[in-house]
């Protein structure tokens, strides 16, 4: 189960310079490193391989793709740093070749396949490349910038992966920091349990940011190209303290208090502190693709994103990936000694409710989606 | 005078895995880093960047490239980490986007540009892109791996740019090493002052090189899309032991031999070690361009790398810039505390030397060349 958190918060937020809110994840190879505890993302992506398989082999018209030129690019938004996007973008290459040869059983030479990863700027490009294998049959490149503008030519891309990177808001709204707005999120870091204006700022904010992905990957792909998208999600209403992320904001809420009694950190840290992560339902998702109005829906589905997890929680491990996929936020805003305390009391805090945990909601809190260029 | 020996060791060897001939540059931005002891490079480039101009003016036919695309993808290959790649390449873009203003001046618009940065998988990218200006126009990416293979689609660039990074072996000639070889090459770590079979040795590896390179870009290159080539060069027939780089690398040999001596090193690494680094004269160049035959010679000339430096050397300067460059070669093969003392010696016995090091041959040691995709 700790996939239903790990796998929400692993990946980068791809977020505009001018505000603080990056999601840093811990690059290299060492013990509290992201490449080092993502094992539930490749999980996660063997379960909706087979999926992408159908979509493609049913949607994606080589034929007509490969008409034009003679190269076929995939790319993978929000790449991170580990082997799970280069797994990802192997297997999306298979399906790809396969569904060449099925279509294009006459034709004499596969196109040259390219592989293209994103993320920010400030994404550790030097240990991914190290995860490459050498025998590889593709080109790489990698393609620094947030994924909320162009960053590719136009009409360059074939296919397009975005896996747990859109619920990382580009910024935050500036009134959760505003005393005088009903959205001012006083003693808390995220909307779970928040007033409803905060929830609406939180939304609001999602909403721009998937039309500035839509619109810029839009400009970036061919007509007939597709994008996969699995990322965090919940069902259309549900509120977030019903899952076990919006539980384990408000622990993470209320040990920062704590804290702030204990004097650890000032109330106003606190304050001014939230979380930039959205889980979109799948109507605000559906609506936000119609009326940006480039792509059409071709798959949509809420999936568990591991269903094969049953039974208790580890929670010290389960804090372990929290903290590998979080830590960079925290020690942005805070004290470094204060971010120890806070994952030390957080196993203690999730020990003592592991109950409460394990009878949560989990089956649909993974948006799966398929979209194609109109 | 120090950029003669600085600019032609400055860039990272393209290098195969097999062999142990990586000169790796130092990454980051410390003191000792290639980022921050680079400015040879730059200044150097400000010599061929109005050459560059009048070939581009007058050989880049920019209206027949951009009827096949609307974007115009200039790479840099052997990038190296620093200001000076993104300099190259913004002036490169200026040159290009100019003479669209003069060749297509009905043209309702500039097509896209990307800027491509190439370099061994174990560059420090990171490093790079912190160089970016936030408000560059051009799309950016990074492509590891050899520049000896292709690493970007077919008929998908226009210009191409290698400064000082050719005369990189890609690997050591076996021969060097083999005590029953003519080529054998005892006592020394370069060809400078060597037998005849070892200098045949180095060279036979860098015609393999060149070939190697030139096929790639063949490849990757549309028809009329141009080769920038900027690096280390002697005139034809002239010994290396005439120039400042070749009296180095023998001073550079005779300190090891002598910490041999002492016993800091043994003489079987000395024997085993040898800089995989060539300056090639422009009459095999051209031979080697000619026996390739996917490219036209549209400029070759030599060139004083550094005309603006005139008077005595700053050993101590000088040395630190050569060790920004090549300290990595010796600490792959040397212990690291001979490595202090090998530089150390070096600014001594280069010392004793200056008056020599000043009357050297320094005129043509930097060849500049464009080529043009057939």
């Amino acid at each position: 189960m700790a996939a239903l958190v790990s796998d929400s918060l692993a990946k980068k937020n791809n977020d505009k310079a001018s505000e603080n809110s990056t999601a840093q994840v811990i690059g290299g190879h060492g013990t509290n490193s992201y490449s080092n505890n993502s094992s539930y993302q490749r999980l996660s992506a063997n379960v909706v391989t087979k999926k992408i398989e159908d979509a493609i082999t049913k949607n994606l018209d080589v034929e007509t793709l490969s008409s034009t030129s003679n190269i076929f690019r995939v790319a993978d938004f929000g790449c991170g740093v580990g082997s799970n996007t280069i797994n990802s973008m192997q297997d999306l290459l298979q399906i790809v070749e396969k569904k060449y040869i099925s279509q294009c059983p006459t034709s004499s030479q596969m196109p040259e396949f390219q592989v293209i990863f994103n993320d920010q700027f400030t994404n550790d490009f030097n240990t991914l490349f190290t995860y490459l294998p050498q025998d590889k049959q593709y080109l790489v490149a990698s393609v620094p910038g947030s994924f909320h503008n162009q960053v590719l030519p136009k009409s360059s891309l074939h296919l397009a992966h975005c896996s747990y990177s859109l619920h990382w808001l580009s910024r935050l709204p500036k009134e959760l920091r505003d005393e005088r707005s009903p959205a001012w999120n006083k003693g808390k870091i995220h909307y779970t349990s928040a007033p409803p204006e905060v929830l609406m700022a939180y939304a609001t904010q999602f909403a721009e940011d998937l039309d500035d992905f839509l619109s810029a990957r839009g400009r970036e792909m061919v007509s007939g190209g597709m994008i996969v998208i699995v990322g965090s999600s919940i069902p259309d209403g549900m509120p977030y303290s019903q899952v076990v992320n919006g539980i384990m904001y408000d622990c993470m809420g209320s040990i920062l208090m704590d804290m702030v009694k204990t004097g650890s950190i000032s109330e106003a840290d606190v304050d001014a502190f939230n979380l930039p992560i959205y889980a979109c339902p799948p109507g605000e998702f559906i609506e936000g693709v119609e009326r940006n109005g480039l792509f059409s829906i071709e798959v949509i589905e809420l999936m568990n994103p591991a269903p094969w997890l049953k039974g208790p929680i580890d929670i010290p491990v389960f804090v372990k990936h929290v903290r590998a996929a979080m830590e960079g936020m925290f020690s942005n805003h805070f004290p470094s000694k204060a971010i120890d305390e806070l994952f030390d009391h957080l196993v203690l805090k999730l020990s003592d409710i592991s109950q409460q945990l394990e009878s949560c909601y989990r089956d649909g809190l993974q948006l799966f989606a398929i979209l194609k260029r109109k």
